[in-house]
């Protein structure tokens, strides 16, 4: 089976998911206290912040999908089905994102949401080297070109060792969710820099 | 017709569809009643379960739909209007998700609710039979390869084969609303695991 | 410009808007009212009647739209904008469909929300006509094959003809919501229909 | 990397944050208040305003995307980081919207959210400018043509030029929210109509 298809689709779903984060960001009901517009606004700053940084994560999952994907000169239904799981993961970021930014300031619970957060980063995480270990170490026929195995080895291990930062993030949760959000938004910033991106093209 | 574009909002009504799920998970109001986070949590599963069933079934369907596309050479419009129906009724697949899991623990309504949830995938796999049995028999001149009858009968039989449990999910709704939703969540298992990929290529 | 990115682009808008059609159809609360699951579902009746019309009038706009695009070979600006103004009509169809069936029974405002109901349907195929005519009339030499003069007036009257019964259907909100409905609702089956398949290609 | 999955990726979450759009567009309850439904859609005036001034502005956004990329033989990881950061500012639009259509009439807080929703447009077209000026001035070997250096500096001119209403419109919000409405919208219509178009090709 070609790989046209499989992209499509996955587009299509990262693309939905990227977008409906949007959705977590609800506009001040008018009068609904005697704030300003400003400090409501102002108050709204998790959000923000989880927001990018969902963006900016789900953002570099798509273009490291890309160049894993690209590799393959073909898909079967084994890495369909690890694809599908990577995309669950990916498609509950959204409640992830909203969980985060609407307890992360409350007295009870926000070790418990920034700990689901950073989690589901890390489940995601963990669903990407699978399939690309599936691929590289199982399924290395169906790939384009002939990749060493010591190449194919260098490729995994920085797939591993993007998923210690979602440990330590999801690990701090108890001490201090914001310490789990920095966690998280430093991972997207280096990734997202140039600096990070020889160990993220995975 | 080339099946390009078919393909291509199929990919995209079935992509959205499957993303819109997570709207589905509501994050708890903080203080809105005594209980914890983790309760509050905890007692969201039937909607995971619901989540994670309709996701993974939605994502079957649409690999299998991928295997149907791929046999036609060329759609018509009676092939369109037939996937038309397959896309409605995997359109409305978050409503029932959302209502199986609202009323699962209800003491009213849940036996409804369990089968308007199995009864939705019960009328998805009827129109995704109908379509592959209109192409299969109707319009294999329009086939990329010629299947013998045989063959094609055999990929109908197992069509077919994949009502039965839906049908028994939806029968046994009135029992026990626990039941279905075990039923449907065994059916995308089966069919995501190895053991149940050569029966559902269909 | 080649037509494969507006196809693509067309394509998404579609497909989001086809399935935030669900959105529409609003889980009853348990315990809201003293009602059972079964009357409150039923009595969203026109709910689903206006879901089914809209989505499958939307999934017909998408075919034709397939073939009023597939006849050209190349796409320029005016046909990006014209098409823009198209995907807006289409985009706004959810609004338009759930305030249809939320005052299809209310005693004040039904005839308003049924004109607006049939208004954005009118709109849009006023919108789709305005396109195919630029392209047909205006941009002939843009068209992947030359269809003569007559073949393309006949293509434009068949579009023109569909606008009649929304104007019908527009015209009798004020007099019977119902018979609104009933009116874009045969519409769509109409060319849901193999019998109404000639005149919709257009 | 080849172009075309960027421009499958943009399509989509640009597809989708137009179509989200519609979510503002929220149906007056039943019974809420005395007032006529004809009163209550009149009054949700600057909601349809902002939905077509913004659906229209992404959607030239997109055009632009659309010409920007195609300009491009292939794409390096820094165009795919600068590209999401676009996507990120179109992503948000849809919160944007809301807040200047919820706030334009209320006596607190209408020229913060006016100036948001400029300076959301402002952002957008800061982020394309950057993305347009890496790619024609840094980039130029990834062109799929070689273009000369006066014209790519013509192509960045207009591009610069293009974000001067939107200072306008943000600087003004604390004069008259609706003058930064107004602006956002001629900016709209300015470059849907044909004598706007030489000048957006950017």
């Amino acid at each position: 089976m070609s790989t046209n298809r499989l992209e499509s689709f996955s587009d299509g779903v990262i693309a939905v998911a990227i977008t409906l984060l949007v959705l977590n960001l609800a506009v001040p009901i008018p009068g609904f206290d005697h704030r300003s517009l400003a400090h409501n606004l102002g108050h709204m700053w998790p959000q923000y912040a989880a927001y990018v940084t969902s963006f900016i994560t789900i953002g570099i999952i798509w273009i490291n999908h890309h160049y894993m994907i690209s590799r393959l000169a073909q898909a079967d239904r084994t890495i369909m089905l690890l694809n599908l799981l990577l995309l669950l993961c990916i498609g509950v970021l959204p409640f992830g994102t909203n969980l985060m930014a609407t307890y992360l300031r409350e007295s009870h619970g926000q070790s418990l949401a920034a700990a689901v957060y950073a989690g589901l980063f890390l489940a995601m995480s963990i669903a990407f080297a699978s399939l690309n270990r599936h691929i590289l170490l199982r399924k290395a026929h169906l790939l384009g070109q002939d990749l060493g195995e010591e190449r194919r080895r260098a490729i995994l291990g920085r797939s591993a060792i993007g998923l210690i930062p979602y440990v330590v993030a999801t690990a701090l949760a108890p001490v201090s969710p914001y310490a789990t959000l920095i966690i998280c938004a430093a991972v997207a910033v280096f990734y997202a820099l140039p600096i990070g991106s020889g160990g993220s093209q995975s």
